[in-house]
C-alpha cells in the first residue's frame, strides 16, 4: 500500500465556472504505481469545489445557473462587512457542494460512467490559480 | 493493507426516489477479509447519487420533495435543447448532491449511528438498474 | 499502511450551529504513528453534517442563515407526524451537506488551505454531545 500526493494548478475563469479536471487526474493515477485504490480530489480553497458532472454545455450553464439562484452574488452578505470582501456568495456555495471529492479506480483508471467528468467550480469573482491536491492510495 | 472492488446493480424506481443500499454494503465488507478501514460508495452516473438518512418514510417523502424544490423538474433547462435530453433536473440534483460517500469501518460493521442508512437516490425519470462501485480499502 | 480509528464527542449549540474541529483532528492525527494518508471526517448523526469554510463570524452567520433559507425549520414535514418529531429541517439540511468528508494529510498536517477550517453543522435544535469518528489511513 502507498500514499502519493500530486498538486494540480488549475488556471480558473472565477464566476461559478467550470474547469474539467478528468484527464489530468487520470494522468496523474497512470503516473504512480498504483494499480488500484482510491484519489481524493482535495481544492484548497474556501471558494471553490469539486464534483462531477457530465460536461455538456447547455447542462454546465444550467448548473452555473442553479448556484447563482442558490447562494446569489447580489444578496446581503455580513461577510461582507469584512473590509475588501465581497464574495459571500462564493464561500456559502462552496462550503455546501464541499472541496473533496473521493474516486475508487483500478487497472490505474477511475471507475467513471461514461459521462462522468470530475470537475472544479471557482465561485470566486476573478479568474485564478488555483491548487488541487490528489491524494492517490492504494495497491 | 488490502483493496477490494466490488460493484452493486440497483434496481432503482427513479423519480427522485430512494434505495436503501445499507444491508448489501455490510454484507459486501464482511465478504472480504478487511477488519477496519473504509469502504467509498460511487454511483457511476451523472443523475444519481448517495448520501446517508434515517428511513423514516414521512421523512423520505420530504426529502424528495426538497429536491423537487430545489431543482425542480419543470423548471427550463438549456441541457433540453440536446435532442432526446429532458432530465436537467435529475443532472443538477446529482451534480449538487455527489456520487460519493465515504464510510469508516472497525470490526467490518460499518461506524453508522442508529438511524443512519446509506443510501441511493435516483433523480432520472424511468425506474432503472444503476451501478454502484464499493472500494473497500484497508486492513 | 495503518488505519487509526478515534472517536471525538462534541459539544454542539444545536440550532444549526458551527463547532470548529480542525485542532482536535489535526491532534489526532499527530498522535498516530502515520506521516501522510486520508482522514475520513465521519459524524454519527442523521441531524448534523461536516464541511469545510471560512470561520469568519460574520460569513459563519451568512451560512447559517442560508440552510435556514434552504430548508426552514418552520416548513411542513411529515417526519413531524411521527410523536415526538419536530426536526424534519435538520434532517433534511444534514442530508443535502453529508456526514462524511475526506481530507488528505502529509507530513502529519491536513493540505488545508490558508482559510480553510474543518467544522461540523449541527442543524437539529437542542445542544447535545455529538459523536464523530476520525477513520485515519496511510502510511
Amino acid at each position: 500500500m502507498t500514499v502519493v500526493l500530486r498538486t494540480l494548478r488549475v488556471e480558473s475563469n472565477g464566476g461559478g465556472g467550470l474547469s474539467d479536471l478528468t484527464d489530468r487526474v487520470t494522468d496523474e493515477i497512470r503516473e504512480t504505481s498504483l494499480d488500484a485504490g482510491t484519489v481524493t480530489v482535495f481544492v484548497k480553497h474556501t471558494t471553490a469545489a469539486v464534483t462531477i458532472i457530465e460536461v455538456e454545455p447547455g447542462l454546465v450553464d444550467d448548473y452555473e445557473q442553479f448556484w447563482d439562484r442558490l447562494a446569489p452574488r447580489e444578496a446581503a452578505y455580513k461577510h461582507h462587512l469584512v473590509p475588501g470582501e465581497d464574495n459571500g456568495h462564493a464561500h456559502v456555495r462552496a462550503s455546501t457542494l464541499g472541496p473533496s471529492l473521493v474516486v475508487p479506480f483500478v487497472d490505474k483508471c477511475m471507475t467513471l460512467g461514461t459521462w462522468q467528468r470530475v470537475v472544479m467550480m471557482d465561485f470566486d469573482t476573478p479568474p485564478r490559480t488555483r491548487e488541487v491536491v490528489l491524494q492517490v492510495m492504494g495497491e
